[in-house]
């Protein structure tokens, strides 16, 4: 029921990740809606007759409308009904549903946003978290950020040894805000570690994240939805003048169709409908954020996530880092 | 004497600037490297024997080394022997520099560094301010933050009615961190408006500052550096593949020649070494801080920045700002 293109994208991509992947699909929401949506009438439904609004309230929404998708959806994971949840809706109530009806993974402090932004140039993303679930934090719940990190480049990427980083404004430990500093001081430690493999490389700063430096890349969930954003927009303004300018004379055009078998691989590697999502982590289930203008494609690589997910039992492993730490 | 491409680049920068621009220029540093760099026998010197590295701690340096030429040319300001100062070197000990021998304006808590972000596509640039200078700040330097850089863009930029955003992560004003919320309530009354004509848009998201949402962002120096170089590092990546798509085959390599008067402006547009570099605001003169991998073309830009600061009267803007906030 959620995201801008809902229920006709989020259903095609339902009915795509059926036929490609092989993955089971339920969909819930209001059954009406879905049976009256192209392909909606082929999938098994979970009933929910509320839907929360994209730009809701998240907590208020959560608590009052119980009969909602996102509610009816944590509470399916929790349930056992489904392994995973897959939401394009309000990001907000997204995490709150997942957080009250799926509760947190025990000594989890705070789940965070694991968003992977992708590398031109480079098979692995980076994966940046908090990005956006915790406004306020304290160097303890960064710590879990960079034990979940870990888990989660591990088993989303195969990242043997995934190199943690701790976003600031300098390389050298003394740089950056007092948060910054004493998450420093903790994770220079390495009593953090654990199984997770991870090695801490340090301080790295804003230009890092679209690099190599880091496989994970720490932060609070107030900077790291700005960074996140600030990439996004930035992509975009960028992206948008080079397509102004490739039109500008029919020159430019012939040449841009001629340049464009070269460029695809790098505008498919940055189209967010081809991340597949990003993962809520420390939840006691597999919670895919899709962003709110999926595409039926976009379902198909947050359905494929999500069954990775499971798969891989990044769950446990989340729960097994957690608690040895 | 500070830069990584000093002193040729900076010289040669001087070189060009007197002749393009008929601006008076005085070279602060070691008079025997100066006069045996091309050009450097042609200009008045103010003499310094210390040069502080770029990777000095910059409080230290500043205290100790005080016959370093960036003490020496904060000091030039100060007694009136030159009208403003440029620097490519330690941007720590530029600022520590500028602010112990200018001092503050009277009534400015905290200088800030205010970096014009180009805008694709726009002509204005967008004006984010604190880039780097307070890591930790309280909503009243915010407040201040946002008088000084409506006063900026409008003698830098000739903008009669900045627009002021307030960097978030949501467009509500429930949004945010303790410290974005508390401001947003002091920038609402409109009290500190005063005559910098500002006009306050509101909270922004990191997406808004590539675009004409506000043509001043405020936020705090931890923030804002982690946007500004997480904005410069997915610029560069970008344009490092964008470049490798062009090289990738003869026939690529042939379009990519076609197109490239169309995409020369959105190239120099983003090319650092033509903002002109950042300003510290605040401080009792003007202060021009450089990118480190200044080009002369880099240093030219500065000081018609320089020039147009001293002419359009800034400091002196600043002044009534503050003190009638």
């Amino acid at each position: 029921m959620g995201g801008d293109r809902a229920p006709d994208e989020i259903i095609a991509g339902a009915v795509r990740a059926r036929d490609e992947l092989g993955v089971e699909i339920v969909l819930v929401g209001q059954p009406e809606v879905i049976r009256a949506t192209p392909g909606g009438d082929t999938f098994a439904i979970i009933e929910a007759s509320e839907v929360i609004a994209m730009d809701a309230d998240a907590g208020k929404s959560v608590r009052r409308m119980k009969d909602s998708s996102l509610v009816r959806a944590a509470e399916a994971v929790r349930d056992g009904k489904a392994s995973a949840m897959i939401s394009a809706g309000n990001t907000g109530a997204t995490m709150a549903s997942a957080l009250l009806r799926m509760g947190r993974i025990k000594g989890v402090a705070r789940p965070a946003i694991a968003t992977p932004i992708p590398v031109p140039g480079q098979d692995l993303p980076t994966i940046l978290l908090d990005a956006g679930a915790n406004a306020e934090c304290t160097p303890e719940y960064l710590v879990q950020f960079a034990q979940m990190g870990a888990v989660f480049a591990r088993a989303r990427f195969g990242v043997e040894a995934p190199k943690v980083g701790l976003l600031s404004i300098g390389e050298e430990e003394t740089k950056g805000n007092p948060l910054v500093k004493e998450t420093h001081k903790l994770l220079a430690t390495g009593e953090w570690i654990g199984g997770t493999g991870a090695v801490f490389v340090g301080n790295v700063e804003g230009r890092d994240i679209m690099s190599d430096v880091a496989d994970v890349v720490v932060t609070d969930g107030f900077t790291g939805n700005v960074a996140l954003k600030t990439l996004e927009g930035g992509m975009k303004a960028l992206v948008g003048s080079l397509f102004a300018a490739f039109e500008s004379t029919p020159e430019a055009k012939d040449a841009a169709a001629t340049l464009m078998p070269a460029l695809l691989p790098l505008y498919a590697q940055l189209d967010p409908d081809n991340t597949g999502g990003a993962m809520l982590l420390g939840v006691d289930g597999v919670c895919i954020i899709s962003h709110g203008s999926s595409s039926a494609t976009a379902v198909v690589n947050a359905v494929r996530v999500a069954h990775e997910m499971v798969v891989g039992a990044v769950v446990e492993h989340l729960r097994a880092a957690i608690t040895t730490a």
